[in-house]
């Protein structure tokens, strides 16, 4: 079976975390909305009560919505995590996930559905809470993480390619704060080039299905928001 | 076995959709914290590398972190969930969690760390947007979500505990607001009725282990961010 695959077509968001777990198993999917463009997207999210918005997958009968989730249901299926360890993996994914939400607010502090541009201001004083409490309290964390080579210790796991995208997606939005701290987190780093080096991730990275971050994205790069 | 649940004693928080679960299930479990307090709550955090912070779930080894893993764990192992709905259910969840997330984002929208105080004028615009936009947004999908008597069809969940909490908890934070809305969301209303009348919630309403809503918690009564 061809997954069918559910997000914004135009950026890595929330959906990058499902693509990388997809394109490290090998597992077949279309990216749909990049085939037909949002407006198929939201027609196509009010067929599917399960999802209060992308990225879903669908299936043969109903489809299976937010990211962790979805994590956990291919992790399940495809073998992409131990079973023994999945309320942990599970657990680590969440935190990724409340991470990705902290870092959304970062640049769009007071209101959801305004633009940065109106908030200014408050994203600032967000951004500098962010980068001096937040991500060392992260990282700390997820560098803890890691037993062996992976999280899972011998195999990798979509927790994982999940941390992958973290350290990326941090250091396209704060390039001068992470050459700061990334000393802190060898390991966590050496995760980060293991996983980009997976087959089925350098292939992926190569090819013209990675969309490159941009400001319309979860991590946005505003040189104002960052500081050593 | 007994369970050893580990949240903030002085607060409903994240914490009370585990307790809420816990309760309706007549699961046997101890409040660590409101026995030993807050300061042995965050020395026994340290114990466990799985969780990031508050609330998780002590086993015989190791623990379960994160409200909607821990939900999904005793959904399993207790039967609190049909085991054909477990990823729609786990998804309505944790959409729950991104409800309560905004909803905290509401009082604290510039920085975790800070005082509500420091933040009222940012805090008072994030609420508009809230109360006008997020709430039909959220109310409209879980209400769409009802299956008869309850969200799983013939028995309830903890899904159904979750929104009984949720409804709970707007109308603390929000009455002007709800008393305006509520109409538009009747099988939403009368399951928060359902789940107020199942045997060890009204047991447990009745109870000092249920915590008055405060200016601590999650959801907080401050009358100016509050608007019909």
């Amino acid at each position: 079976m061809t997954y069918r695959l559910w997000y914004w077509p135009s950026i890595q968001g929330r959906g990058e975390f499902v693509r990388l777990a997809l394109e490290a198993g090998g597992i077949a999917y279309t990216d749909c909305a990049r085939e037909q463009g949002a407006k198929a997207l939201m027609a196509n999210l009010g067929k599917h009560e399960e999802a209060f918005a992308p990225p879903y997958l669908e299936l043969e009968d109903g489809a299976v919505a937010q990211v962790a989730n979805i994590l956990f249901y291919l992790g399940e299926v495809h073998d992409l995590a131990p079973a023994d360890q999945k309320w942990r993996l599970n657990a680590l994914q969440l935190t990724i996930a409340d991470l990705v939400a902290e870092v959304h607010n970062v640049h769009h502090p007071v209101a959801v559905s305004d633009y940065y541009e109106d908030q200014k201001a408050e994203a600032a004083r967000a951004a500098k809470g962010f980068r001096e409490e937040r991500i060392p309290k992260f990282l700390g964390h997820f560098e803890d993480a890691v037993r062996g080579d992976w999280v899972a210790g011998e195999r990798w796991s979509y927790v994982d390619t999940s941390l992958f995208q973290v350290i990326a997606g941090l250091r396209y939005m704060f390039p001068q704060r992470m050459a700061t701290v990334e000393g802190d987190y060898p390991k966590l780093i050496a995760l980060h080039d293991r996983v980009a080096a997976l087959p089925g991730i350098a292939a992926y990275l190569q090819s013209d299905r990675r969309i490159a971050f941009n400001t319309e994205g979860i991590f946005r790069h505003y040189p104002e928001l960052d500081a050593a």
